[in-house]
């Protein structure tokens, strides 16, 4: 997996956010306000739903990009870098590390 | 940015598919059908959407892990393995920059 | 309330199904299935979301309008008659009232 | 098709608005305040795509119940009645019937 995705992706839609809204998506978003950028996440939320319901795994694939590059924007908007959503992910993986430690006796 | 997260997330969701559903929350989404795990899915967007209009930095992270979580649950669900998307994002980012090398005159 | 605005409608919806793709945004809906009429549903709930939190009164009323209006065009596309959903309201407020009635003596 | 259901509908969800949160639903929703009522229509249109897409017609009414109940719900906490929501709808109604007329000669 090439793990460096989503750092420069945070980089490109960071250094977009100040670009021209006529030749940039980001600056687009941006300049529309957080309820537009938040309104396409919930958006490709539910074309994901459908894709992954009743689309092919190329279109699962695409709405899954959709949404995590919206997702990616809506963070930057609200200037939360995404290192502190992946800290939240590690940090439950080790409390449910421990969890799954713990309900072992039961297996 | 602790860019193994997502990989070592996405091969403990595997791990945990064929669990004991009462031992394991990936486990019991799994037992529940891909109408549930998308559900979720769609859920965690709406949730992300009113974090980020009305909730601190905090609750926007929670929920924006809590849709990343989901996300990457049901791309298992569909067997979509997360290096795909990360291309799809990688490909787009290729065309985006080509793209804004094109727009350039007009700058 | 006028309320036969949505027995109306209902009917409009119904008529339009069959007409011209060009002529009539009903048509066009259907002509993309049942999966694209899904997604405008799951959209303007996202959209009634936001205007909810962040939009006034007007755009509120615009998208619950919307809202209202694409999930009668779902229904259509699955055959179920509002009448169905409206009954199943009616039940459900009956269950409620007998509930209440139950719960009084807690008051 | 019993038209007064949503009318009574409106007037239960007011009513219930003040009870105590303990016996009332509806109370209980005012109390989590706007974002958890808005949160539950977006679920429930996510829900109602799921029931549409993959769902039994019975599933799909359950869920469009659901949809139209908390919508209901979300505007009585805007203080928006539903009678302004199918004024609208009657006035799109009237200006699609002028645009119907003005586009026969293509037909």
């Amino acid at each position: 997996m090439d793990q460096s995705t989503l750092a420069r992706l945070e980089a490109t839609i960071a250094a977009r956010r100040s670009a021209d809204p006529d030749a940039s998506y980001v600056a687009r978003l941006h300049a529309k306000g957080l309820g537009k950028i938040a309104q396409k996440v919930g958006e490709e939320g539910v074309e994901t739903v459908i894709a992954a319901l009743s689309g092919s795994a190329d279109e699962l694939v695409g709405e899954a990009a959709d949404l995590l590059f919206h997702l990616m924007v809506l963070l930057g908007a609200r200037d939360v870098p995404l290192a502190r959503v992946l800290a939240e992910l590690d940090r439950r993986e080790g409390l449910s590390g421990l969890a799954e430690k713990a309900a072992r006796p039961r297996d």
